[in-house]
């Protein structure tokens, strides 16, 4: 295979470029909405790292993409009006096909100078309840493949799905989940537990960790109590595989002696903006159905509170990190553990280098340094985003 | 006439400059605020394009207008209190005259250094309920004309006075109305219109554009719809001229066959922030009395209400044409119609420079890219001005 | 004594260097927190002139002071836990002694990468209630003597504590207080007073100025008559003597023909964010006990609503000036009293260059001219800080 331009940007990013200027790779397929929010004839605003998005569901049930930007005169789209398949801008009622292409202008005359085109448009699938889109090289989108989540479809496990916005770059959330010695951190909810890192692997686009949890005492809230009596979180032992298969993450927890998990995350950390210092987790949370479903239809509500206090408690870490990052202007971490070395280097090799002049997807950086002056990240769209059914 | 350093200026700005960069010609009567707001013995801060300013109304009753610092410590004179005809700065009692030079200093000896002369003072005309001030070169100001109503004070209208800060360039406001096929913006207030451009003409300083106005069926709300029935909006068939004269904006309503407007609207745009990306508008709607004025007294709140409406809608959408460009750091309308690159062009032509360095006014650049960094825009003085009577 | 590397920049800063981009001197003892609010085994976050502190009380009952981020991943350790005398992280609970050495690393093995040393820490002391740091060398710490209040203790004095940050640089505190020509602001509450210099003199580190009060008519507030009536403030004849002694600032009023002040004044002016555009206010106002003491314990409450609200038209007054500095970027004040002059000629040749690389303290410049992006100053920690008792 040879040996892209793109490839020798990354050689060259490894090591050398501060990890949180490292860009999210568009290539790949990134969920930016839930299903449920993308009703017929609406659209909404959605975002990838500074690209803003209007997605909107025609008559025909299909999802769109479009650069979420008025050709004519910039106004987004995402306020328009859909007709049929196509999306009307609210302000002078240009239309637009659902490949961005312009397909009227209702007033144009031919004393009129030519207009534009239309606006860039995004490939779009639909899965596991989120519309993921393809922000990268359309080109590549056919042969790029969604996640697997088996266990999904299964019939066996029940989803929660989560959505919201934390104000980090999404390398702090890979660490944070694959550093499993960060349980001080949950004492106050799940007691003392004693995480044994029992294997690591890694190759270029994923690292693993397998964790020996076992349960040393000090009190754990209700929800968990609940969750470990029932035999839906482990129990004394338990063996949680963490994996960041780029640009993913997933965890999986199987109790001593089972062979398939009680619980089962996917996550992706979608970038907002362009200088990439907050992300959208969207997650999907797999529970095993119990003998009795009964039992989860009641647990599910504690489920949820519970893992939105784990969740909280790290999104306070996590958002700590990006301030201190903020502040200080570089990266100074003194990481020690060598499983976090190796995520580091899988995100930093992956990765692109944050947008530094106006490119194809017309992102314009800031003045000053990367995102320095505030000025990169728009406003979260969703910033407390649905909890999801 | 020679040609001089600002017309050379003007030319080279001309089409090569990004309109949304071009300045408000200061050389012209803007107003600051409502007359009924600068009562005796009161003083209130006042703005254009960066230029803080002091307005307060002696025991003469004439209004002056002030840089709004006091020349000793930079204190907003607008903090002081007024005493007979002069200023007193509220930190150290420093008083002024009303053309800002400095009257007393109660604590000066002959110890102590020379003090300033004063700060800058700005001719001041009152007119229509507006207090006009003269930010440009003082000695243009007496030859320099008022806008002209006569409609205001001729008995058969009666004014409804708007003031609204509007986060958007002033360019922007002209553009939304001069092109009237942004109807599609308003159908859910004024139902169907069918806008017909019947007419246009431009000189250097002076776009116009008569509109012949069908409606074409849809509903109208409430308001539209008894201003029609009323007679006082048009029925079915009314001419709309639409008229930028620089560097403010009117609008007329002529039913067919009529020969008076039942409608005339006068506005200016005039700049907050030095870097010009936001505009206090001061919109004077002239409506004319019916045989049985009591109709009107019993439709202005009505009136109010439906204009607001509309506002609102125009306000949303040249807002994000703002924010747009504040994200993409430049213009990137693909205009076509022949009409508004008429009107872009007489205000790139007719504007200035932004201050681009601390000039005669004393206006400070941001230190980034003009305003790129968000510091030249101070807080809008008045965000949600007075609703006038 | 040799001419030192800071005695040559602090030559250089004179005169010619912009006040207010002068920085507060660290090589002194700083109040940065209330004693009462650092209690066993709790941890509170402070802050000098960016460098944020984490100060936590051990069982021992001793303070300490550690930078405020965790050698690892850059987290607050003010976010962390107390135990013994050992302060936590909170993230991944590694252990810091009093002195900022790391005791303890839980997980960590042989195969892990070795671990950095652990943080700054900083000389502590207390004394009056607050809790002093040493921000600078600290190899001066030793022999840099606190503060000497001796009414403090002397069991004459009731003390009144104050804590408030003012969003302006340190130096136009010592400049409100030593001008008393202001007494124009304070007329609503305080009466016509009228201030006459009757002595100044200022040395290398010190400006002292006496003033005689006398009061001139005009309405007083109830708090001020009260005062006045028992005798705690003055009568019709005071004298006030304002002092800056580098970096501190008292004022003592004594009433004409007495030889003990009424009221004294201790205040330091502590600088919050990196470009040192806001300060926290530390005051202790000790006020002489009258013959029957209970009238004091009756009045306290009243002195420190008058206190407050002349407090607060200061506070207008120079968060005032530090916006029109922060619009015209520089310092345009024109100050004709000789006395502020040699204040100002004081803070300037007492003060340090504001950081202007990543220094031994790790303070990070903003990317734009000093601070004026906006993004080197930190939240105040404690914005409407505690009114002490």
């Amino acid at each position: 295979m040879k040996e892209t331009d793109a490839d020798v940007v990354r050689a060259e990013l490894s090591g050398a470029v501060d990890l949180r200027r490292v860009g999210a790779d568009p290539d790949y397929w990134y969920p930016v909405a839930l299903t449920r929010d993308v009703r017929v004839g609406k659209v909404v605003a959605a975002v990838f790292a500074g690209e803003r998005l209007a997605l909107y569901r025609g008559k025909s049930g299909a999802v769109h993409a479009l650069e979420d930007r008025c050709a004519h005169r910039q106004v987004p789209l995402s306020m328009g009006v859909v007709e049929g398949d196509v999306l009307r801008c609210r302000y002078h009622a240009w239309a637009y096909r659902g490949d961005g292409r312009i397909s009227q202008i209702p007033y144009l005359t031919k004393e009129d100078r030519r207009p534009p085109r239309g606006v860039r448009g995004f490939p779009v699938r639909e899965a596991y309840g989120l519309v993921f889109v393809f922000p990268g090289d359309p080109d590549k989108a056919q042969a790029t493949a969604l996640p697997e989540l088996p266990a999904f479809s299964s019939g066996q496990y029940k989803t929660l799905t989560y959505s919201r916005v934390v104000r980090c770059h999404y390398s702090f959330m890979h660490e944070n989940l694959l550093d499993m010695n960060h349980q001080f951190l949950h004492q106050g909810v799940v007691g003392r537990l004693r995480p044994e890192l029992i294997g690591q692997r890694s190759d270029g686009r994923s690292v693993e960790a397998r964790y020996l949890f076992t349960h040393a005492g000090g009190k754990r809230n209700a929800g968990a109590s609940v969750l470990a009596a029932e035999g839906i979180s482990g129990g004394s032992r338990d063996v949680m595989t963490i994996r960041t298969e780029y640009p993913y993450q997933t965890l999986d927890l199987v109790p001593e002696g089972a062979d398939q998990p009680v619980f089962s995350l996917w996550a992706a950390y979608v970038p907002v903006g362009a200088d990439q210092r907050a992300c959208h987790v969207y997650g999907l949370l797999m529970i095993k159905k119990p003998r009795v479903p009964a039992v989860l239809t009641v647990a599910a509500p504690l489920i949820r509170r519970f893992t939105e206090r784990i969740f909280a408690q790290d999104r306070m870490a996590v958002q700590a990190e990006q301030r201190a990052w903020d502040e200080q202007g570089e990266d100074r971490n003194h990481e020690v553990f060598s499983l976090i070395l190796d995520v580091r280097e899988a995100l930093r090799s992956n990765g692109v280098p944050l947008a530094v002049s106006a490119g194809p997807r017309g992102v314009e950086p800031c003045a000053g340094a990367a995102g320095m002056c505030g000025g990169g990240d728009p406003e979260p769209l969703h910033t407390d985003a649905a909890p999801a059914r």
